[in-house]
């Protein structure tokens, strides 16, 4: 049996489903069918998770919503549409769009959950409708069915690994195919709570690992997952196997095909994943294994860099001797509610790296004033702008010499490094560079290992 | 006016102190001399320090002292004889030997540090006596006379800068050299409280900086400074002179040469060093000067080595997803009073730095079973042998491509590293490195970077 989810630009319409159709009707083992929300179209397109959000914040501010309603409806409908769908198969959808502004919710973040979280909700249902009407059997499959809880933080929230119990539960002797909307769940009192962006992969993992599937397919649009990125070399190599841990490093440092936290079920139930393009269905993409599984052939399996990083560094002299001096900062940081990526330190120095995305500048300001007041560092410099690189490869453990080729071809080039951390992972090195000079230091790095 | 400090070997006997009262009486302003307890004779010989704790430790078991005492005492009365000082000059430091056993210590810690502290605390006593006895007009000073006042921590006590003043106020109009004892000054409570082993150069620093003197210099064993330890590399490059950092960062990592706590008043009060050779001081030495004052000509100043730590590996899913996650293991380390040096971490790795010279097995013990139950990482690896190497040089800042000339030699002689960090601090490349490795790759350094 096979967890089968697809992206969201596999969703975006009726041409697409049409697809992903023919991907589920082609292959009996594909059981359970993990779906996103409709995605974009063409460029400039809006998610329909973006119109809803857009939808939940007319609301807070009380404005007029008619035609983000209209909007959001218009997407579903072209999809029944395309397929020839009657419209009162959509009268509830419809209605459940409009009723999201009508009801109660615990808090704002709560508010904007279950409007995201209505992309997902309402495309399985819909999608489950045009299967039946196109003749193939298959049922929407409400989360809260089958006990998919999470933990109380509404927008990036945590699985309860109890629930690989009730989900075990799920019938899967009948013909139907059962259409799983991904991205949430649902807390303890019942309210719809998201994963982070991109979350439809975890709930794909979770279902995968809760039936025991003997293989989890994550359909997107690309072919394969490359060694680096292709807006970087051109034609780069494409990745056929590489390891659960090498594609966590990977998705951490910018590779978004796969969301980094969908990893954790998939080793812990040892599940194989295989990315593959929905446009593309016959090629074999690429499977992300159990490290026995995967016979090395080069040091390096990719190369990843991303510039969404901020740091903070500190100078104060004899600051290693204090037992409790990092202590006294990370109470600061968790004062804020901030949490830190790493922590690289020298005898008198500390700089502490910063994933920007998840900090509001009023937090930086009062973390700075904080540590300026409490700690009384010599030196204290905010750099509101990192860069990571990581350079990922099982084959890197206990070989020697792999720095040298990832640092001699910088030199070459003059681009000097601000961090290299290497040791921490045995399976990748991790380098920090002004962001300015991350493409051109990957591209570096890569025509020297891969060409 | 400059501050001269002799440490233990320059003490160790008539002859040697011979040179030092020759060194001194040749230049006028070597007003203020800062003594060690007399060392090693030879080279199975033991410190005077060490008969002390030797003798501490048989008070506290109620053994028989006799001999021990007997040993201290001719240890001091044989450099005596050398000068033909008369025997009922030493009385009094007889008297005073004895006296340390009958009394009253606030706690075993302040016995101990008490006992030590007596090693400079009688000889500075003798060498005034002497030089006296020689013709040279001399006064003992008794860190309690000039206020040098440390906190609480009676063995590795920090001193209190509030000291300066009260240090600014010694008389230096009259004749007579001022005789120091180092390494120990008092609690506001009135007993003896050593600072770490080797913290004579610390009472060094701290007179230089209360004194404003216009060099602090510092006398030992060997004539200069070495680029890399002469152990592991025949007659290596010595080192004219270097910056404040660059001797911190480099005694961090095993050069015994000069304690790097004693380097910060130094640097707070702009004191120039000179480490010199009692042996040979007609040698320049080496200077440890502010950054303004050196003309840098080559990328690498030096590099030093120790395998003194130990280190810890973690590793647990989602690790850098949970604020607070660190903040835990350090309030464990608190709880058990344990620093540690750095912390590098991966996505889901972690790996704690210790200086094992400052653990107990017992607090590891505590340590590994608190962080195995209240943290459950799905691994906990102890490390106890873990050997550091640091690449120093101011000329390294901004400069690219010192990591090349570093991994690019080991790569060839097939040394792999276990962590690589540069960047935390500008002038300084630190390696981990398993301790049976660590000579040869210090020798592959020195060898490509020096030759």
């Amino acid at each position: 049996m096979k967890v089968t989810k697809f992206g969201g630009s596999s969703l975006a319409n009726g041409q697409q489903l049409q697809r992903v159709y023919d991907i589920i009707r082609a292959d009996d083992d594909r059981k359970v069918v993990v779906v996103s929300a409709p995605g974009k179209r063409f460029k400039d397109d809006r998610k329909v998770t973006d119109l809803l959000l857009s939808y939940a914040q007319a609301t807070l501010a009380d404005e007029d919503t008619t035609e983000i309603i209209e909007t959001i409806k218009h997407r579903y409908h072209s999809i029944g549409e395309f397929f020839e769908l009657p419209d009162y198969e959509l009268a509830d959808l419809d209605e459940q769009i409009e009723h999201l502004a009508r009801k109660h919710y615990r808090s704002f973040d709560y508010l904007y959950a279950a409007f995201a979280a209505h992309g997902e909700y309402l495309n399985a249902q819909l999608i489950a409708k045009i299967f039946n009407h196109l003749g193939m059997p298959a049922r929407f499959v409400d989360p809260k069915e089958i006990g998919l809880l999470v933990n109380d933080n509404a927008r990036s929230a945590t699985f309860d690994t109890a629930s690989y119990t009730t989900i075990g539960e799920l019938d899967l002797s009948t013909s139907e195919r059962l259409i799983v909307p991904g991205f949430f769940g649902y807390t303890r009192s019942g309210d719809m709570a998201t994963f982070s962006r991109g979350g439809s992969d975890i709930t794909g993992a979770i279902m995968a690992r809760g039936l025991r599937a003997d293989l989890y397919e994550n359909f997107t649009d690309v072919s394969a997952i490359y060694a680096v990125n292709p807006s970087i070399v051109e034609h780069p190599a494409a990745i056929q196997q590489m390891t659960y841990d090498e594609m966590r490093e990977l998705s951490y440092a910018g590779f978004a095909v796969f969301h980094d936290e969908a990893i954790i079920p998939a080793i812990q139930g040892g599940i194989r994943i295989n990315i593959k393009n929905t446009n593309d269905p016959d090629a074999p993409g690429t499977f992300i294994v159990p490290p026995t599984e995967v016979q090395q052939t080069r040091p390096v399996t990719g190369i990843a860099n991303s510039n969404r990083f901020a740091a903070l560094y500190l100078h104060r002299y004899l600051l290693n001797k204090q037992v409790g001096f990092t202590l006294r900062i990370l109470e600061i940081l968790k004062r804020h509610n901030i949490s830190y990526e790493h922590m690289p330190s020298g005898i008198d120095d500390l700089t502490i790296i910063f994933d920007k995305t998840m900090l509001t500048q009023e937090q930086v300001d009062n973390m700075l004033s904080d540590i300026a007041a409490e700690i009384k560092p010599d030196t204290l410099k905010w750099i509101p702008s990192y860069g990571i690189i990581m350079v990922v490869g099982e084959g890197m453990r206990n070989r020697v010499g792999a720095l040298t080729e990832i640092v001699a071809p910088l030199k070459e080039r003059n681009i000097s490094l601000q961090m290299v951390n290497q040791g921490a992972s045995e399976i990748s090195i991790m380098l920090g560079i002004q962001p300015d000079l991350s493409d051109s230091a990957v591209e570096a790095i890569y025509t020297n290992i891969f060409k």
